[in-house]
């Protein structure tokens, strides 16, 4: 196992996809094999890249890619591409993965594609994970890419160094209000099919909001205070217009995130939002260990036997869930 | 404490909100509040209103309410509006739930909109908590609405009898994707803005969908096995076209989630479902329990220290997890 994680930090990539299938493949081989690697991390910058579907996020990550390969000195560039929404609509996905593909031939981009059908938790630890092998296989580039709308946008903020929200003209005014919602996670916002009606609107739309960004209502009446946007005072998200087919905007785009980079390092909040995510990690792998302790200890028997319980009213489950928590800590160590 | 539940239980509306705000509130008065109400509870169906964004499923919901209320023995109906993407999108959204509160003049009719900052997990069970809250004070009928794409739409499905995925036609290419995702978990499907141009498509569309759900192959070429929507053999979700706005085609809506409730019951799958609902409230309740109690035991401090650590690469996230976990088990009763 040794040799093949050798074998990994030497810059083999066949070496690189089997440890990245068997890190995904979770169990005691998995974090073995993380805890060997994890030495050699913390040299990558994470680029989360996030915004509603039909926004054009895969053409963007592409477009990206292939701006930083042509780079005088291009890093390597790692993708991983998440779907939170099923391992169903992974086919439906397929079209985006195939252009994806025609990067396959350079050496310097790695692509990986992940779907699960278990928890948004569970997800989000698979990607923090595989980042931690590209980043110690010198991946100094990690593009995560997510469709959704959500909470998945806030884990992918979690994880990153920098985020781009992508926006598009046109999509609709429930998507456009979505946007509330993401103007604390964005460091950038790209505005993407810039070639469409309405993309003056659509950037109006959001500098507004920008500018307005520090007091908002709630629903219940409540004024709610926006510590601002990425938590960086001094940093105010520049807005990109893209057309990430025909590659307009995305150099800009490149220099942008490397200005954040420049910008975080500079503000001494590289290091701050590293913390961050390392405390997520943390506590991903925590959460994730003391479910699976749970069930070692009570066993799966024991829960189904108060679920009937409970269809039958005779134990509320708060009562449940302290008798089974009781029983655990009695038969531990 | 304890009147407080009975004037609930006998139908004051204030003592309802009461409740409710207590169980939000959560800590251990609201788990000895659940834990007098859960015994009057068992007599509702809920019913999960999904969808992409953009295709109106706040007006559905106040349709179907009406439409509820309009019947000769009008059940008590809540509404459940949960926003998963932000706090602050809450505003955004003030039109749908001031439109909601055109209904707040019937005493039958209860609505409460739920947002959160916290995990996707925290909310699904404080939806459960007061799904149950309304159940005990006599709702017989609870519509659970979320706006998202993604996880909210699995964990709706977690806690509903039926599920309602919500389409519209001209919603643009990407968003017709995600479908494939929702065939899972749908039991009914609506598609609203039934005046749009394209209804036609969107109809044909799921159905082709739903003739080939079978069979579907992923994007790594594995062919998987689709169960069938709903895990419900003999129940193929129909398709209702809606205009909501209009009221149009909304009884029809009606009548086929009494249909599949009936069905439910008769193939004695309803019990089933009630246990799966029961089974993710208690393991978000141990779950969250797990989280309190680690803390609890080792410390906030502790916890940051291993950030530091981890930062430093003095050591990586398993092992960093094993020693704080170790520690845990050491200062345990």
């Amino acid at each position: 196992m040794t040799s093949l994680v050798q074998a990994m930090l030497a810059g083999d990539r066949r070496a690189l996809s089997r440890v990245i299938t068997r890190v995904e493949n979770d169990g005691p081989e998995a974090r073995s094999l993380l805890a060997k690697i994890y030495p050699h991390t913390g040299n990558t910058h994470v680029v989360g890249i996030t915004g509603a579907p039909g926004t054009g996020k895969s053409t963007l990550v592409n477009s990206l890619t292939q701006a930083y390969r042509r780079l005088e000195a291009p890093p390597k560039v790692g993708i991983i591409a998440i779907d939170p929404t099923s391992p169903f609509s992974g086919g439906a996905l397929l079209g985006d993965r195939v252009r994806m593909q025609e990067m396959a031939g350079d050496r310097g981009v790695f692509i990986r594609s992940m779907a699960t059908r278990g928890s948004l938790g569970g997800l989000a630890r698979a990607t923090a994970d595989v980042a931690l092998v590209l980043d110690a296989a010198g991946f100094s580039r990690i593009l995560v890419e997510t469709v959704g709308v959500g909470q998945a946008e806030v884990d992918i903020a979690d994880m990153a160094h920098t985020t781009i929200v992508v926006e598009a003209p046109g999509l609709g005014d429930e998507i456009q209000a979505i946007k509330a919602g993401v103007l604390e996670i964005a460091d950038i916002f790209a505005v993407n099919k810039a070639d469409r009606d309405g993309v003056n609107k659509t950037v109006m739309s959001l500098e507004m909001m920008l500018g307005t960004s520090m007091l908002l209502v709630s629903h219940h009446g409540k004024v709610m205070k926006v510590a601002g946007a990425g938590d960086a005072p001094g940093w105010k998200p520049p807005i990109v217009k893209t057309i990430a087919l025909r590659g307009d905007g995305v150099e800009e785009l490149l220099q942008t995130i490397e200005r954040h980079r420049a910008y975080l390092l500079q503000a001494g909040m590289l290091q701050q939002r590293e913390a961050e995510r390392l405390r997520h990690v943390l506590l991903n792998v925590i959460e994730d260990d003391l479910r699976q302790r749970f069930f070692q200890r009570v066993g799966e028997q024991a829960f189904r036997k108060m679920v009937v319980r409970l269809l039958a009213r005779e134990i509320d489950p708060y009562t449940a869930a302290e008798m089974l928590l009781q029983g655990e800590s009695r038969n531990s160590r």
